[in-house]
């Protein structure tokens, strides 16, 4: 292994959709790199990320596009991970700066969080550079108008795989829940929430930020649907406190 | 009141203190309005958010510092609100844009959800158009290197103000949890976690994002000290799943 000069590494969070929800500084990063990683999960391909920053102009020979299983074996992903981290670390090493790009923030359900450990057990000194990102939460609330919290409430952000059967529980003892990756269990959680008896505002949505953005207020109006990956529903609980 | 023609209202998030955090969207929201309403609390008096907009170099004329009464006497705050609120009503009647300024995401633990309320009781046909922001919380993660959150793994926000007793309970069901605004129970929370026995990775960070910015791993090591209100706590469970 040689040590300096060696690239800079950076997880650049692009944001959940809106090319113009990307921050300064991920625009600055982007457009400065070598390699642009782009994680291709059976989830679109990394086309959602590409489409994202199509505004940019990057030149499309920068993209470096990485086959990440994302399926619940995790060995798999774990190999994938591997490899795209010996990518990653022999162009660190030839001294050039590689970006993982992932939507929404890249610490936040984000396969950076996998890659950096991939990268760090080769390299241990590899430090990397993360730029945060709005995620498809604050997206959400912001396009819809919901407020998320209120003074000290506290908020819960759970994804769907967690267990729909914690949620009665959970609007128990926070204000306000985020459940994300809906899209596998939606009808169950329409069923749980309607035992619970809690009465909640309710928000659906849909591809947040992007020009294919839905918006659903009625839950009970999506069961039996289809719906993506890129989906996430919000629960705030109806209380006086909260008017 | 006058209906037609009438200025827009927008809720900008401008990010947790680094102004290359802000999105293009904020930046280009930020150049075109006619009024830049700052909320000025005791904290800072606003000069925390005119700070972070200094690059943009936009015109000072374009301000106005609206006073905010943060105390827990409610009722105060309410009559801010409403003043607030009647100045950008008046201000959209007459045909002029006004953008509501908050640090990190306007829905999240913001003003910004306050005076919407106050407006739309003036003006319930007032519909704000809302740009999402990126979180101290996720700043701050990012400064530090700090995984949030992996697959399914739950994540809980809670001001300190709900109540750091409560502590023990979420990082029993939670594998993250972020404890805002910390600063005036700090010592009370390191007591209950070292009682709580929980074996966690632990980061404190202030001004995450600003170039005051300051990043500590080892909690009991601020201890005593007199913290700022821009400052959290990131806990994260330390079991054998999350390496």
């Amino acid at each position: 292994m040689t040590s300096q000069p060696r690239g800079a590494f950076y997880g650049v969070g692009i944001g959940p959709g809106d090319p113009e929800l990307l921050t300064l500084k991920a625009v600055r990063v982007l457009r400065s790199v070598d390699w642009l990683f782009v994680p291709a999960s059976a989830v679109g391909g990394g086309s959602y990320a590409r489409r994202i920053l199509t505004p940019l102009e990057l030149p499309a020979e920068r993209f470096r596009q990485v086959p990440i299983n994302m399926s619940r074996d995790r060995s798999v992903a774990h190999d994938d991970y591997r490899q795209a981290a010996e990518q990653i670390v022999a162009e660190l090493e030839a001294g050039r700066s590689v970006a993982w790009l992932t939507e929404g923030d890249p610490l936040f359900y984000s396969t950076f969080v996998y890659v950096l450990d991939a990268v760090q057990s080769l390299r241990p000194d590899v430090t990397p550079q993360i730029v945060p990102g709005v995620t498809s939460i604050h997206a959400s609330a912001a396009a819809a108008g919901f407020p998320l919290t209120r003074l000290s409430d506290p908020l819960a952000v759970v994804p769907a795989a967690y267990g729909v059967e914690h949620l009665p529980q959970l609007l128990g003892e926070f204000a306000t829940v985020a459940l994300l990756k809906v899209n596998s269990s939606f009808d169950r959680l329409l069923d749980v929430l309607a035992a619970s008896g809690q009465a909640c505002d309710t928000l659906y949505v849909e591809h947040a930020g992007a020009p294919e953005q839905r918006i659903v207020h009625d839950l009970a109006s999506l069961r039996g649907q289809k719906l993506p990956y890129f989906s996430l529903v919000l629960l705030r609980r109806r209380t006086e406190a909260t008017r």
